[in-house]
């Protein structure tokens, strides 16, 4: 079996500056694709350790993808740092640095002597395309080892990745056990209680069954491991939905804004928002997808009391007997933002984000929200255990869009979520 | 100099299903003490890896810290690994079991043949005390290195470090140097652009300048080793400033919305928000700080014409002459948001994300951006060479901030950015 690592190289990475999310992405996209990788190294930015690792790691590995170090700065030190590994001079890519000149050209920028060192390749380093950046990827063979050197710019790293370097292994290496992965988006539920409701579930040989915690969702992952596993998953997911019931959210999507986005894209039905402690994260979370201003008609962010008033229309009434964190308040607040161009869906938030603003009543963590269709009204009160202000708005935005999901799927739009509290409901 | 190198354990840290943080927290927290990692290896659960990387880093580095393997668990193999690696038995800790019983009785919990395990050290180790878990830290001597094992519970790895490792290698090594970092946030100039502007600058020795991509940022870290470089710090880093100009738009700060909170937090001064392309974004880069209640009022969020018209008093004849993406629609869109209710401040943003929606005239990545103060009004309207809608919408957010940040601080909003194109201006 092929013996695959990573080398992440960088200052900012190996002292702890920056999350190396690069290497997670990796490590996550090999695993779905049945591939495991050994280990990963983590260096700074100094020309003798990079030298050091190439060497020692190449005599182990049949492919390690480095990551990073190919940009224009002093610092960035791959290519040399593979060269002097190798024994061997940088040259010039002809392929790439007319590449170079020719981004100069399209864009009108003067190249600079930094750029051009991006075309300096090691001698028997073959090229590889970077369609979408100046930073050359290639690969030399060391010893053992295919040395594949990526761009530290995520989109870039990841367009390489997979329009070069999973062909390259493919035809290196050969294809390995067919895999196949399902995803099941789950809310409401922890973790531990999602496993002891599968554990009483017979899986076919060669599946297995990940969990990942992904706030403010649980992800349940089904991977089959060869073609027995693989025609029996179909069923399994199917099961598995089954035995969770409501909270199984979404197939194969990483959120629900995006199965949102699915369901009213090219719907003709319209949709509008009005939030408070989201500030706009709701909006803004639909807004991700090309396309969302065929349904998406606005978002109004009212994050102060008068906004509330003067442009969704709620009571000032309403603000003084109910407070603005209410079933009353955001139930004014949907009708607002849905009177506005009479949109078909309307979602409203509100809520203490933490850490002030929290009362005996209602403490850091109360959250209302508010859904208007053609059908009704249904708003519901919550209470999250507060962690970050982060974790209260993306679980909020996630009801609501749960909310949305399941009227708009013809269900009850409130469930019950056991890992969740409630504290008051509304519908009509 | 020590050389100091750490090891991480864990298949869910190598798969990037979690991410490491106990490696970012222990490498920032020795570079704020000026001691230097060289390298880290990240290796999953299999014994002979963990043998392997033992015995091969043993010959490389003064000081290795093992984080994880050391809890109850089948797939806890760092005591039986470094047993292996060094070719001893392991064997009962009468301490740590005596510690272990003592637990027993004191929270009356069974102690199982699992725990039990976690008493078993290499027969060379030197016990090294986990007030705060029932995981024995221990350290090792094999080849060139100590092997300093650790617990992977976060707590209980920052308790062990502040209290044992951190003395032990002042006892070993002596004091390292004293180290500082300072870091510049620079909006709208090429990397390469900035490290051609710096190159000339002659740095003190000691002195090193790193440079990172932080889309849509580029952030520059000067990082300051020894005494006299310390000192020499706080100059320098004017230096840089006054070199770069408008370049730098924020010192110590990760984005421009942490600086904009800075600057408003407790002013007194409101602000009014306008945004199509954006979609929430400007507004909810803010709310994620606690206390953007005591200057945000609201954030318009009209992501159709018709809303920009009903909810922000844009004139349908200026949608229908100059288009959603012009001059005079953002000019009109802030005065609309600034309006409601009055505001010192407003901002607006209307583009073309993308992927359709462009034209020749105004192509995908064309962005109005509006600025209204009680000292005027600045529009411009700027080219995004189009990476994904992800890219237009966080550079529109920063250039919008931007101009903010500079009417906040009494300069002129608008200035040139080398890396951006722009394609009209107006004022008044």
């Amino acid at each position: 079996m092929m013996k695959l690592e990573m080398i992440c190289t960088g200052e900012e990475v190996l002292a702890g500056q920056i999350v190396d999310s690069n290497a997670a992405w990796f490590a996550n996209m090999l695993m779905e694709r049945g591939v495991e990788m050994t280990q990963r190294v983590t260096v700074g930015d100094r020309l003798e350790d990079l030298v050091a690792v190439f060497q020692e790691r190449s005599h182990h590995a049949d492919v390690i993808v480095v990551n990073g170090g190919l940009g224009p700065t002093t610092d960035d030190l791959s290519a040399e740092a593979m060269a002097l590994a190798k024994g061997e001079a940088l040259t010039e890519n002809a392929e790439w640095r007319a590449r170079l000149d020719e981004l100069t050209i399209r864009y009108g920028r003067m190249m600079s002597p930094n750029n051009l060192k991006q075309a300096m390749l090691p001698e028997s380093a073959i090229m590889v395309d970077n369609p979408v950046g100046t930073a050359c990827g290639f690969r030399v063979k060391l010893n053992r080892a295919w040395l594949f050197f990526t761009p530290g710019v995520p989109h870039e790293l990841k367009k390489m990745i997979h329009e070069q370097f999973l062909p390259f292994i493919r035809e290196e290496f050969g294809e390995g056990d067919s895999m196949s992965l399902k995803k099941l988006l789950t809310l409401g539920h922890g973790e531990s209680s999602l496993g002891e409701s599968l554990e009483r579930l017979a899986l076919p040989p060669g599946v297995t069954i990940g969990y990942r915690s992904s706030m403010p969702y649980n992800e349940i992952k089904l991977f089959a491991r060869g073609d027995a596993a693989n025609a029996a998953l179909g069923d399994l997911v199917g099961l598995v939905k089954y035995t969770l019931g409501a909270a199984v959210v979404s197939e194969g999507k990483p959120n629900l804004a995006e199965e949102i986005h699915g369901l009213l894209l090219n719907s003709g039905k319209t949709l509008a928002l009005a939030e408070s402690c989201t500030g706009g994260l709701l909006a803004s979370q639909l807004v991700d997808f090309p396309g969302s201003s065929s349904y998406l008609q606005h978002s109004v962010v009212s994050y102060c009391n008068e906004s509330k008033i003067k442009l969704l229309g709620v009571s000032p009434y309403t603000l003084e007997q109910d407070g603005a964190v209410s079933i009353a308040t955001v139930r004014e607040m949907a009708q607002g933002a849905k009177n506005v161009l009479a949109s078909d869906y309307a979602l409203s938030i509100s809520g203490i984000a933490g850490p002030d603003g929290g009362t005996d009543e209602k403490p850091v963590g109360t959250v209302a929200i508010g859904l208007s269709t053609p059908l009704g009204e249904w708003c519901q009160m919550i209470h999250v255990r507060q962690i970050s202000r982060r974790t209260v708005r993306a679980l909020s935005c996630a009801i609501a869009y749960d909310m949305l999901r399941r009227a708009i799927q013809g269900e009850e739009p409130i469930v019950e979520y056991p890992s969740i509290r409630r504290t008051a409901v509304w519908s009509r």
